[in-house]
């Protein structure tokens, strides 16, 4: 069983767009009036995923993918709570239509109704709602709702407690992944997403989090931003901070292996656990297309995978196995698509 | 001849955290008196560098240390214009001293006055007084004043240029590193400066700065951030935006070697030619103390060189020859001092 656990729904029809460009307009006009989102019909759907990313993963050889909304268009700098619920709602609404056409190939990760300094109780209702109703199987979590200027505290704050006290009752992880930046100087899939995982390490290295959260996991996407190859300097830096090895977070802590060539994920598997590496591409993701001088898809990390120096069993727990530790709903989905 | 060309004067005596104080306060009640700075002499002085970082080098087996003045400490983000030339004009002053004291082993490199959004006109004329009138050989160049939000333009924007043609001028590259970050959720030695490491070099991807300043030279710190590990992602992102592979930002642009594991800097150098990169250690830096599990100084970033896959050659260009080319102005320091 081979499980991508980062893939967003960046193929949605025109329509998701369309709504959101109302919704921003409505806004901008000062007008409550909500639009309405029309609904793509399932043959638009189906054909917006099946060329795409099932196409993706069915030639390169993977069994599901987790699906999430697309992460830029997530957008949670835009400060009203209403349209962040509605806008979320959508999304998520649109990425369960795909589940239940491909039930056996595409599990839900939902997109949260954030808003920078944004209460909690919002968030709670739409992971209950993406979960228990919905059937999804994680959601992502935005640690930056401000778009790159860190304006919320950092994710081992109680601010984020109650949020976190409903995904361990869910039993859901959280994938840890910003959205759009709002600076031109910060590029939101070259830089802002690759800081936002480093940052977050790094939060999560200064707190206890997990002595209070035991049950919770975070999974830390594009290979954990920097942290690997500065495995060093966070060891360090935790010695001379008189704070506990990073190595002390892994129980809890997970990295996918968004990393678009060799020598990157022979460093990601080299520093880190075959047991806290999860597959994953990003697909249809940040890069497409194929490396001029291989052939290879950039973002084929299936292919990097392979031909890593991971033992057998290590491969299986990477490719398939940790997924559905770390995502135990997923488990029973599939399980229970299989047993029908 | 090997040369660290990323040294903080991290140990100055106290007087100048001291000065420091006393403009922060008089900023913050209003008042227009600038204070004085108390000098320290130059046993206390020399007390200060020997003891640490000429101690480490020597120990370590460097022959020179390029030394600018702390990089959290030059605090950008403060607003006041005339607060930040003061603050630069001490704090390079200082330097200098020091390089006065130890001219065989220590080169000065130049903090600017920046300030968020600010004007070229203060900086450049710092660049041109430390450079011409003080001898230092290279300036720090802060990519984002006001600490982590990221409210300036890119450095490929004309915003810049009046910099970059001083420094073309005065042939001296600008090493690109910001200062404290303003975030509690942003940590400045874990996140900050890996993420504006990273940031700058997407930045660079996007502008045709080069083609503007072909004599323009810029070295980015600890080992370029995230740079080198996801190279795959740059080059799929470069190809999938119609810009030039990241490798042709190598004739202007250089990478350290702070990277504090040896798996680390063997990607780097795996990744990138080792024409373009450049031994430092950040010493006394972020990160102090041995790794207890090998006894290797965190930040002997020698020791992993000498033990990476390179060639004799390959090796001292790395530990000086590079240097000399990228840092000119050091080289002919250096003659003058071996002829005198």
């Amino acid at each position: 069983m081979i499980i991508d656990v980062h893939g967003h729904f960046t193929t949605a029809p025109p329509a998701l767009q369309e709504f959101r460009d109302a919704q921003l307009a409505a806004l901008s006009e000062g007008r409550a009036s909500a639009p309405r989102m029309v609904w793509p019909d399932d043959a638009e759907l189906r054909a917006a995923v099946e060329h795409h990313q099932l196409r993706v993963l069915r030639e390169r050889g993977g069994d599901v993918v987790a699906l999430s909304p697309r992460a830029a268009g997530m957008e949670h700098h835009v400060p009203d709570q209403p349209t962040a619920v509605a806008w979320a709602r959508v999304c998520n609404d649109l990425v369960h239509r795909v589940c239940e056409l491909f039930p056996d190939h595409v599990a839900g990760v939902a997109q949260l109704p954030q808003v920078p300094r944004g209460e909690m109780a919002p968030l709670v209702r739409e992971a209950r709602r993406c979960v228990e109703l919905l059937g999804f199987v994680g959601v992502n979590l935005d640690p930056d709702p401000s778009g790159g200027r860190w304006e919320d505290p950092p994710l081992t704050d109680e601010h984020w407690f109650p949020l976190y006290e409903a995904l361990v009752e869910l039993d859901v992880p959280a994938m840890v992944h910003v959205s759009s930046s709002c600076s031109p100087a910060l590029d939101t899939l070259g830089a802002h997403y690759l800081a936002a995982d480093t940052a977050v390490f790094v939060q999560l290295m200064q707190g206890e989090l997990f002595a209070r959260f035991p049950g919770l996991r975070l999974v830390i996407p594009h290979g954990g931003g920097a942290v690997p190859f500065h495995w060093g300097r966070y060891r360090g830096l935790a010695a001379r901070r008189g704070l506990p090895d990073p190595a002390s977070l892994l129980d809890n802590v997970f990295f996918d292996t968004c990393v678009y060539h060799q020598r990157g994920v022979d460093l990601l598997l080299d520093v880190l656990p075959a047991h806290n590496v999860l597959f994953a591409s990003e697909m249809l993701g940040a890069v497409r297309g194929a490396d001029p001088e291989t052939g290879i898809e950039w973002d084929d990390t299936l292919r990097y995978l392979r031909a890593a120096a991971l033992s057998e069993h290590e491969l299986a727990a990477v490719l398939g196995g940790n997924a559905l530790r770390v995502y135990p709903r997923l488990a029973r989905r599939l399980e229970g698509r299989a047993s029908a």
